[in-house]
């Protein structure tokens, strides 16, 4: 099985046994979510931004309008550290004090590039919008020259990245299991709701199959 | 309507219409999250590290082990960002440059200091708790004195806030709603499901108020 080599900044300080490194559950946690938090220093100030994102292979993209901010800052090359985090469940303990949350996090580190090339560049917007929702990149109106021009895509090698994972019931102290208090887990899950038509389409347009047959991906959940 | 000043760091660079200094607003998405992303700076490094937290008044709770390095580097009082972000929907243009997200997100700015006082550290952890899941700090067993020297609470004054929303249908290009492409919206939503009962529970053993009457809060969500 594939690992990620460990890193002095990826080696968790505490409950070391929460830490992976395995390369194939970094991908699952990375493709079941949708938003990244991009952290990021400009001026000595930490910024941690919002944005979609997709994964191609080992390589993370990111993409938004030429004018960004976050964009622009980070093509100059800066250490980035990128978290990806889905939240599974509350976890109900006994005591106060054992109360946690099952999830599924992801920290990648390094530095992101502009993608200059024409054909990766579309290739990635491609990927970013599959990644949000498969089948659509082929029922829309394609990028113009222009579109293209107004985006910015950077990547990211997932060479530094490692996971965190919290599952199962609550642990509590031995003592504790005898107190009559109900514990376990209220799980928590991302759903889709029936698609909502732009209040501008024709009457009676079908909805596409992208959306009517979109599920929220729970790939690599076998319990909460 | 109370806002919160507009600082440089806050001042949106690009669609400055999608930033709002609105304080309820603020309050309503930190209220309706469980997990921000903190951002601060180690050795010249970005972290970004998702954990629980809890608003009361005009204060973010943050607490964890003592041990924790997050909470250790924070409490030298440096810079911190925090974001929370609830993902509404996906928004399907007519197009792939216009394809969107709706969302919710705030983004907190300042220093973080210790709570050291053993009233407010409870209360803080009673604010943490039932904004998990609220009613249930009452159900359970209360923080021994070694549990609460044990745990770090650290706190950050919503002094430097704002917030940034998206919402409705995608915007096309004019022409473009002549195209015979369905759009709209997939509304997204984290919804809770039935409380799954620690195997350890003796059998029989009712689940507690908190968990079986337990919904997501969907304030501030008129429309997705």
């Amino acid at each position: 099985m594939e690992t990620f080599a460990q890193t002095q900044r990826t080696t968790l300080k505490r409950l070391p046994k929460r830490g992976v490194f395995d390369r194939e559950l970094v991908y699952d946690i990375l493709d079941e979510g949708f938003i990244c938090h991009v952290g990021f220093v400009a001026e000595a100030q930490p910024f941690v931004i919002p944005t979609g994102y997709a994964r191609v292979a080992d390589h993370l993209y990111i993409h938004g309008s030429q004018a960004s901010r976050m964009l622009r800052t980070l093509e100059q090359g800066i250490d980035v550290c990128v978290t990806v985090t889905l939240l599974d469940g509350l976890v109900l303990a006994r005591s106060a004090f054992h109360h946690s949350m099952n999830y599924r996090s992801v920290v990648v580190f390094g530095q992101a590039t502009v993608v200059s090339g024409r054909e990766e560049k579309l290739a990635a917007l491609r990927a970013l919008s599959e990644h949000m929702i498969p089948g659509r990149w082929d029922e829309v109106r394609q990028p113009t020259e222009h579109e293209l021009k107004a985006t910015s895509v950077l990547t990211m090698p997932l060479t530094e990245a490692s996971a965190k994972v919290r599952t199962g019931p609550p642990i509590d102290d031995e003592e504790d299991y005898e107190l009559a208090v109900w514990a376990g887990v209220v799980p928590l899950r991302l759903v889709a709701g029936e698609p909502i038509a732009d209040p501008r389409l024709p009457h009676g347009t079908a909805v596409s199959d992208s959306a009517s047959k979109y599920q929220r991906g729970q790939r690599g959940i076998d319990s909460v």
